[in-house]
Parts: C-alpha cells; sequence; structure tokens
C-alpha cells in the first residue's frame, strides 16, 4: 500500500483562538479567509496549513482520552495530520499505523465537519490524524489547497 | 522585514530513537541517510522535514524549562522549526516574536552542531526554533533540501 509521506496540516490547541491569531498575524503570516472559520483559523504555508484550534476542541473531536498518551500523560496539544484522497486510504493507514504498534486513538469515522478520520498515537504519544476532506483539494504532491 | 512563512522542520520527541524510526518506517518513510546520525533520525516529506530525536535532548537543546511554558507546564515533546538563511534573519524574527509577546525560551545564539539559533514559545507554550543551517540548503521557496 502506497503510505502518502507528508505532513498536511499541522494543528496546535490553543486556549483563544482570535488571540492566537491575531499572535501569528503580528509575525506577518496571513489567515485564510476562505478556510478560517471563528472556532479555528487556518494559515496556508506553502505545501502545509497551520491550524489553531481551542485546545479541548482539538483533544475532544480526535477523542483523545489523555491518560493513554504515554509517556506524556497529557495532550501535547499538538496534531499533525496527514490528508488522503479516499475514506478507503484512511482506513488503510490506520490499518498499518496499529500493525506497527500505533494506539488507535479514534477508529475511522465520519467527522462532523463532513470528512472522514481516524487517529492514532504513535509510540511516543504523538497524535496523527488521518483524514479525507473533501473540502480540502488534494495536489499531485500530496499537499492540500486551501480555499482562499 | 520579511518574515518566511513555513514550517521548515517538525522535531518530535521521542523515548529511543531507533524505536521510533522503526516504527515510521514501518509506515513506508524512508530515513535520510545523509542527514541522519545516530542520536537523531532526518525524514524528508516533500517540502517539510520530519526530525526524531531524544525527548531531554530536545527540551536540552531549546533551552527549555518546562515550567515557563504555561499552561502546558510540561513541554509538549513537539518543535516546529522555520530555517532562514542568515543569522541577523534568526535576530530578526526572535525580535519580532517578542515584540508580538512571545516568550524567548533561548536568544539566539551559536548552536553546538554549527548553526544559529533562538527558540521562542508561543501564548500557549509551543515551541517554535528560528535558525540558520548552513548545512540544510534553503531554497527559494523557503522549504529545505536535505542532504541525501
Amino acid at each position: 500500500m502506497k503510505f502518502y509521506s507528508g505532513v498536511t496540516l499541522v494543528t496546535l490547541g490553543v486556549e483563544n483562538v482570535e488571540r492566537a491569531s491575531v499572535f501569528y498575524e503580528s509575525l506577518g503570516w496571513r489567515r485564510s479567509k476562505g478556510a478560517s472559520q471563528p472556532a479555528i483559523t487556518f494559515f496556508a504555508l506553502n505545501t502545509l496549513a497551520l491550524a489553531l484550534f481551542p485546545r479541548d476542541a482539538l483533544a475532544a473531536d480526535s477523542g483523545i482520552d489523555p491518560g493513554r498518551l504515554a509517556p506524556l500523560g497529557t495532550f501535547s496539544g499538538v496534531a499533525l495530520a496527514q490528508n488522503h484522497g479516499s475514506r478507503a486510504a484512511v482506513n488503510s493507514v490506520i490499518a498499518q499505523a496499529r500493525a506497527a504498534g500505533a494506539t488507535i486513538v479514534q477508529p475511522p469515522r465520519d467527522a462532523d465537519w463532513g470528512g472522514y478520520h481516524g487517529v492514532f498515537a504513535d509510540l511516543d504519544g504523538h497524535v496523527w490524524e488521518i483524514c479525507f476532506n473533501p473540502f480540502f483539494p488534494l495536489a499531485a504532491d500530496g499537499s492540500v489547497t486551501l480555499p482562499l
């Protein structure tokens, strides 16, 4: 099975999305107006997207039980994501991660934002979301394109 | 001042670099043999590099005092990095982050690996390393190229 070797999205869990968004804007970044919503801000960075999302919501949305994320014992507040082109690809990657010893934090399921995703924690508790998002087109090189 | 809007490197702090490297290889990734060393593994992912490095060394190398990284209270174990083309650019970005309210975890200084870097924590304790690495060439689009 082909595994897309990339990180398409890094999400930072924050206390206050607007405050954090203003911080990154003050560093010269521009938020993606088409993709951002009151609850989440996206920045398009070349082939990578950075998202700012409430920390608690990020944990809940990913089905994270902090107690299971050894050895941190607490959620790091960072989630790395890989976007794939289909539900079947998401299922395959999660199965492959499970076979490699990852903890499946959330088996693949339909997301309330209209996509499909599964979440695993690697051997050190780092969280990866494997997702299919029909709203973020996937380029040939595996990168995502955010709506402007 | 121009701020390079990108993430060039994501470093995951791990307990055992070899164990973690084998995990990611089992997902189909290939480690960069030219860049990797016994203490650190690099994977080249399109325009982004992922590194696996001992968690304690990552904290020490970044000058991190976990108690100062509110609200986490502990180091997340993840460091995002931006590579820049000069020492002066590193100084500028750190100054800009300080002005925007970031905690300067480590003022810019020469690194023992031959480069120059400074570290800040954003308003939520997320760690960014701003560095000049003469061994990782910087492309026109701001991405880094790892030695094969």
